[in-house]
């Protein structure tokens, strides 16, 4: 087990270091246009076709304004006023495509771009924004029949509240009220919440996608907070997966199984995770392995074939990370899963790093594979 | 229909000028916490017993911060540094209870408390802070069997779009496979969109608990954008309802009733809405009798009996506003409407102006008097 934890910091501090593309020298290509994540009506921030980002802040009285996305320093990009009193300043190089997240500081305080939509991430709602992917076709909102995602508020005992999960059910779920599905527990990572699978993920859109192509076997997801950010980043080791697990099996499984028309039984039923939700993945199948049957980690550590009891309760373990973090580790904890004689995929998202587009396309990945 | 709209505009306008709680000179109680709307783990802004507001922002190197809640001039409370570099300050007067959406102005821009979380209104993501109310008990998460509150995508011909809806479904929706539930279509004003009424107006806690004491027949609320955002205000005149009602009448309302249990029938539809929710609900109830059975305007407008065609179509029609508004003529409109024969009501909410308190208590007032 603290091996695991060991490997997902690993993971997690070399996907740090390596968040940012390279740096790259080529002069911006002037076709900025507006983020498609930026608030209504807003022209800033921009992203160009190669993926430089373009920021204007009006402040006309500040100090100082820098954007915690690029590569200036280790401070990001560092804005200068303009003519007109707004702040403005490019990225130095490109970003790698996909989601990320950033935030302003004006005057030594941290703050949004009022310009753009928030996310919450980094314990807190984070400015986001989107560098266009070559495949962001899959999880793009199409004229395909869709699911829905459903807020839940289900009774906890153990922790004395009513707590909130968001569920997607596919879109034949209310043509055909007898039938039923196997359901994947879908968890966030650390800073992060159960909206993040949604908002930043696009799951409820993959699926849609995957479905109407008729690569999947249709299921249900459950995203639900993972207690993860009372946790202090760096003291990862500290953190006690029991009162989440009761939540999420004692709790969160019976109520879903009781309002859905779920198959409740084991082999109908996944857990996956991006980095600190991996983690959290990893404890619980392990703990429980009579709960789950398909077991996933995004970027967010390994499976080692001793830490698994009972081989029989497995039908798949499916291991991810960006290229930018570390493949090799992924690779190698795979093969020596196969070797074992466990049925282990992994998959390596091309160019990205610890960064949603790696979790978007290891759902992608991922959902073929589970309940066939 | 012009003098209706010309109604609307002034109770928004005197909605305006009061909809701040009346000066007062007592000094605050030193009994601050933090609002229940902050995000995870922030200590401010925080608000008192009496309803003072006190907010705390970091920036050390600022020239200026305000916050546009409260009194001071026209331009809420301007900030003052302290010793850490912190900028501190207090509403001179206390709020009115319930949700008020506020921004700050740091050195001339425009940016959100980061203390805070965000909610849409005024066509951006504004923070907001509750003012804890006497009687919030009616919108307080209990423990009581809870709706689901789910996003659906529909497809809409007439824009080119997939377009967002929020359902609530009744705590026992899942329960009961074959019930049918009556519908009510709940719009959100100027400058907010679909999440309003569930984000800042608690509507699915309101039904939550109403269902729980046994007050209303449970039935489905549906709300999207009522595409009200490319007006400018003060120039409501010019607002063109067509496109709206094609959107609501000819696409949301039969993919719900293709999609939901719903009982699909004029008998069993409502519409409500909030201030130019409230406009938009006027114009498609006198456009559509045939569709909606019930109509509601909660500061948004009244109806004039002449205006209706064929009074049998109407179930009931209910008016609201908050007493800072101009509740005499709500009350005036409904007792005109009572002498030409119809089922109307009129409520007033006491101390609140054309904010969110108004709005939860009508809706509280609301329900259980449709579908009877």
């Amino acid at each position: 087990m603290k091996q695991n934890i060991i490997a997902f910091v690993v993971l997690l501090m070399v996907a740090g270091s390596l968040s940012l593309a390279q740096t790259s020298q080529t002069v911006p290509i002037d076709d900025f246009k507006p983020s498609t994540l930026n608030q209504p009506g807003n022209e800033y921030p921009q992203v160009n076709s190669q993926g430089y980002v373009r920021f204007r802040i009006e402040a006309p009285q500040a100090q100082s304004v820098t954007v915690t996305l690029g590569l200036r320093g280790k401070n990001g990009t560092k804005l200068t006023k303009a003519d007109d009193g707004s702040w403005i300043g490019t990225t130095e190089s490109p970003m790698d495509e996909g989601f990320h997240y950033y935030h302003l500081t004006i005057d030594g305080g941290t703050f949004n771009d009022p310009g753009a939509l928030n996310f919450y991430g980094s314990v807190r709602w984070e400015s986001g924004i989107e560098i266009p992917a070559h495949d962001q076709d899959f999880y793009a909102m199409k004229d395909v029949p869709h699911g829905n995602v459903q807020q839940i508020l289900f009774p906890s005992k153990s922790t004395g509240t009513s707590r909130r999960a968001f569920v997607y059910t596919p879109p034949a779920y209310y043509k055909d009220l007898s039938k039923r599905y196997p359901v994947l527990y879908l968890q966030h990572g650390w800073g992060e919440d159960e909206t993040a699978w949604s908002n930043q993920g696009h799951a409820n859109l993959i699926m849609d996608n995957l479905i109407a192509e008729g690569k999947i076997n249709p299921f249900i997801i459950v995203m639900t907070y993972g207690m993860t950010n009372e946790v202090k980043f760096g003291k990862i080791k500290e953190f006690d997966i029991t009162p989440f697990q009761t939540v999420l099996v004692d709790e969160l499984i019976p109520y879903v199984d009781a309002s859905f028309r779920t198959l409740g039984d084991q082999a109908h039923r996944a857990m996956a995770g991006l980095s600190m939700g991996g983690m959290e993945t990893h404890m619980i199948t392990l703990n429980k392995p009579e709960v789950f049957s398909y077991w996933a980690l995004l970027s967010g550590g390994i499976y080692k074939p001793e830490e698994i009891s009972d081989k029989s309760k497995v039908k798949l373990i499916f291991t991810s990370c960006g290229s930018r973090e570390n493949p090799d580790i992924v690779k190698k904890s795979v093969e020596e899963l196969k070797a074992a004689g466990f049925k282990a995929v992994s998959y390596v998202s091309e160019n990205t790093a610890h960064e949603f587009l790696t979790w978007r396309r290891s759902l992608r990945e991922l959902a073929p594979l589970l309940f066939k």
